[in-house]
């Protein structure tokens, strides 16, 4: 099976959504193991380096297309670890990530969408949310901050602004970092027994952790919902964190591919310019 | 020599500066050449990740301490190499790189520094300017868009405000990317040559690169006025891209190191947590 199928392997089939039959540890179009997919996706850097500024440059001439990335997934998943190993391996200067948190008080009294926002990427960008509009329908339901009227709502309301953010020349790709129970837990053992990772563990991680079957349940009415042809999820089999990187780095560099990027042409005379640089006076 | 003096090689001495007996080609405290310098940085990669997830982890728990790096320079003189190779080695999660164009109308009702304070990094994160305050004293001051008793006015305006941000827990790391003409001019005609690079190219380029000689008198003015102990200027040889990115790598590496960055303790019970987690009921 070639490599080049990884992003259709990962994409979410429309219809309900049922993650305990999806195989977090699996490996979907990757025949190879972790030092082959560290290495495939190490080869994977310039490639992507070189789409990525093809997006920028492209920005900067007035094209309105860009690109938003949203990683969603229970703690440990590893978000952070896309954004270190597969989002690292582009110009960090177009790219643009917000880390979304518990929402501030001025945040709170405005529509959950009013901070999301103001964190959409400009043109040329490649955006990521770390945590995104999906927290609203996901710790908001679990918790039952808000009622049900509001959440079914909700998921409309972003399949709207998602459209709306397509419309406007953004491609978004959305990922849910899926990871086992079994695998959270192993990670979150493995901070609180080495005291270099404590400050990553905090006691409110196991609090979440009890309510897994309500967040499993809330992921799959979210994903079912807003599983659309515009803006389709992806469902990353993330317990092995090589392929995790791997996978994601395979969809944004097919978004890039299929965008068709081209460097942009001159909107100034090329000899005129070089005849001014030919002629010029000595400088110092 | 060895390479561990690279960051105070480049420190600007106090005093009156003259660019022209600073020379863009040299590699103070570097015996290699490209290959080496280009091995050498790599080399520093995993140090300055560690160095800066420890920084990010401080940030989570409470300390103020943030870095600023500040890059100018001509064009053509690299900053945005700086970002790609330098600045890249390190987790893009806790990088905020602001690049300051012309002001929009809204900046230019007020001081020059309300957009700067907006572009202060958070703490724990590693901020850069590409491009700065100190266009204000340099484009502007080329141009005559202020007069001469405004630019005086704002070199202590910067010295203040550069000040506070180090009272406030923030270590300013000032580099000039110092480029000769001729390599400006190697660097120009390579855009024009390359279609593949015309977008970097616009024709207002060597508009300003006939004004060398004011650059020049304004980076002298501006360097020497700002140099303070708190936040001192380096100028890194630039002609050689690799050396540029090598040497800003080593100042943000010891900027890091003497900043002593241990991992944050645990501000819960470690013993409790692993009981939870151990005595915890099955969760599907």
């Amino acid at each position: 099976m070639s490599n080049a199928k990884i992003s259709r392997l990962v994409r979410l089939p429309a219809g309900p959504v049922d993650l305990t039959a999806l195989d977090s540890h699996a490996k979907p179009g990757f025949k190879g193991g972790k030092a082959a997919g560290r290495a495939a996706l190490a080869g994977m850097g310039s490639e992507l380096a070189d789409l990525q500024e093809r997006l920028w440059a492209e920005g900067t001439v007035g094209s309105a297309r860009r690109i938003l990335l949203v990683l969603q997934g229970m703690d440990t998943s590893g978000k952070g670890g896309v954004l270190r190993h597969t989002v690292g391996l582009v110009d960090p200067q177009g790219v643009r990530i917000t880390s979304f948190k518990a929402p501030t008080e001025e945040e709170l009294q405005h529509d959950f969408l009013w901070r999301i926002e103001k964190a959409v990427p400009q043109p040329g960008f490649l955006g990521v949310f770390d945590r995104s509009h999906y927290e609203d329908v996901l710790i908001v339901k679990v918790h039952e901050w808000a009622d049900a009227a509001e959440i079914e709502r909700r998921y409309d309301a972003i399949n709207d602004f998602e459209q709306r953010l397509v419309d406007e020349g953004t491609v978004i790709i959305k990922c849910m970092l899926h990871v086992g129970p079994a695998t959270q837990r192993e990670r979150l053992q493995e901070r609180l027994d080495n005291p270099d990772k404590h400050w990553k563990f905090n006691s409110g991680d196991i609090d979440e952790r009890v309510l897994w079957p309500a967040y499993r349940a809330a992921y799959e009415v979210a994903l079912e919902r807003t599983n659309t042809d515009v803006a389709p999820w992806h469902v990353i089999p993330s317990d092995r964190k090589w392929y995790r990187n791997l996978a994601v780095a395979h969809l944004l560099r097919d978004a890039l591919r299929a965008m068709d990027l081209q460097w942009p042409e001159a909107d100034f005379d090329v000899d005129e310019q070089k005849k001014r640089l030919a002629d010029e006076a000595p400088l110092i």
